[in-house]
């Protein structure tokens, strides 16, 4: 039995695990303010043991607890994260002071990918590629059935160019794949598209402009609105462009995309996106394919993988 | 004792390689008009048996033969080349009517990523990347010590588009990177400048533009020509865009330029490449840091790769 945890900007999650990638009980808390590093390990820990007892797994009795960080992770130490102060925090040292059980650290969307990998998406396969479409876009890798995770900076595809001095992101280049692939990036495009077309139904789908969202552009265009339409094939060419990138550098014999985005209707956004790939990715010259799938696990995927991490590594 | 053999357009070149990836012999002979597989087959015979006696070796001795084949390569078959028409071609069982030793097939630049590994420029890393800058761009991976050679169709980094709605690619893209930063890419935004700029050093360099080089725009810049001088600041930009994009992705601890553009000026290539990588790769934000190097071993890396592609796969 494993404990696997996400640790998110805005909550903590966890799940008790059984050794087919099975949920067994899940917990999920708020992650609050941050109130110093021992206080935020010793919650880590509670979380472990009342997942656990949901459960009806003693705590002790667990092989290990697998977490997924919002950050740069390597040898079990934490070298960066964005929004939580966590950077050179001894977790697994502090954790024993509460549960003597080994702790396993690894990058979030580094987690999901061996969730999909194990259970979900990438059942399977022996190279297998997840990209996470949300506030940023994660990515994460199995190569050769091993998660991929050199040096715990790896799998920054958010931050491939495709629009050479194109929109600025927030690394400093121009024109990386998450200032339009994201749903951030989305949002930008839609607001942008709404200021030319005053009668665009992604003014009623959004409340008048002051709910945009991820989800705007998909709604107007399934009411037929041509502005809506023109968007929602604009921000498919640019998913597109970055997934056969992808295709093309590591050919994965799946790779599937995951995130709020990801659930936009079928003929919106993975039908064209297939048509894309079909006709762009190197492979198909070959004969080759490569499957492009939606991810299966939703917000499991990280719970799950960071519970069976000691598999993919 | 090994022999690799590099299979390109114009030459089949081999070496005799020891276990210390030392060249004993080599010989080059002119690949000529395609006369068929079996006349092919045994021609890749005579030239291991013969560069193996140069050696003083018994080709009977031989552990195996590498070969190095541009194009997919899986499981020992070959599923597509470009210039040579090898498809299907049963070599291991063909060579074996000439030579009783083992064939190792594997794409030509996943060879030469093999060859800097263990003698070049990526000697005591554990993942490490080598990009060729030559017709097109190749790409091969090292990764956790061993070859990433996924469905034999990984690597095409040259097909990484950069600069969406870009310059046409001969994959069917537009803006793929290899349109840009290759050498027949440069060549082509050479003569570009070059019309706009009839006073330009340019012209004298390629002989009044009829022998435009990759060595062209650098030879002119080095003579202090203004054209030529932003014409390699925009080549450099565009081969930066997708080595950090690589390292985004896969966070190699060395990446090494090669390929025949690679072997100009430092201060017109490899320093401004330089500049810009610390500047944008994902890792310079968190204390990382990924070293981008020139390839070592010129045109040997195939060769020796190919004869050291056991210990790699």
């Amino acid at each position: 039995m494993y404990v696997g945890i996400d640790v998110g900007g805005t909550n903590l999650k966890a799940g008790l695990v059984d050794e087919a990638g099975r949920l067994l009980a899940t917990r999920k808390i708020p992650l609050g303010p941050f109130q110093g590093k021992e206080y935020f390990v010793r919650r880590l820990a509670e979380l472990t043991a009342q997942v656990s007892r949901d459960g009806g797994v003693a705590p002790g009795d667990l092989e290990y607890v697998g977490m997924g960080i919002p950050g740069a992770v390597a040898e079990g130490n934490i070298l960066y994260t964005c929004n939580i102060p966590l950077a050179n925090v001894p977790i697994e040292r502090l954790f024993s002071q509460y549960l003597d059980v080994p702790v396993l650290l690894e990058n979030d969307a580094n987690c999901a990918a061996v969730g999909e990998y194990f259970c979900g998406a990438g059942r399977g396969t022996k190279n297998f590629a997840v990209v996470t479409l949300g506030t940023g876009i994660g990515g994460g890798f199995i190569l050769g059935g091993k998660l991929y995770a050199a040096s715990g900076m790896s799998g920054e595809v958010g931050h491939m160019v495709v629009e050479r001095n194109g929109a600025v992101c927030n690394c400093g280049r121009r024109g990386c794949w998450e200032t339009y692939a994201s749903a951030t990036g989305l949002i930008r495009m839609t607001k942008e598209a709404m200021e030319g077309n005053r009668e665009s139904l992604l003014w009623e789908e959004s409340k008048g402009g002051t709910a945009v969202s991820g989800r705007t552009a998909f709604a107007a265009a399934l009411r037929g609105d041509v502005a809506a339409k023109a968007l929602c094939e604009t921000y498919v060419d640019y998913l597109a462009a970055g997934i056969v990138n992808l295709l093309n550098i590591l050919q994965p014999e799946v790779l599937a995309i995951g995130g709020g985005v990801s659930e936009a209707e079928d003929e919106l956004l993975l039908t064209p996106l297939r048509e894309i790939v079909d006709r762009e990715s190197y492979a198909a010259h070959c004969g080759g394919k490569a499957t492009v799938v939606k991810a299966e696990l939703g917000n499991d995927a990280g719970i799950i993988g960071a519970a069976l991490l000691k598999r993919a590594i």
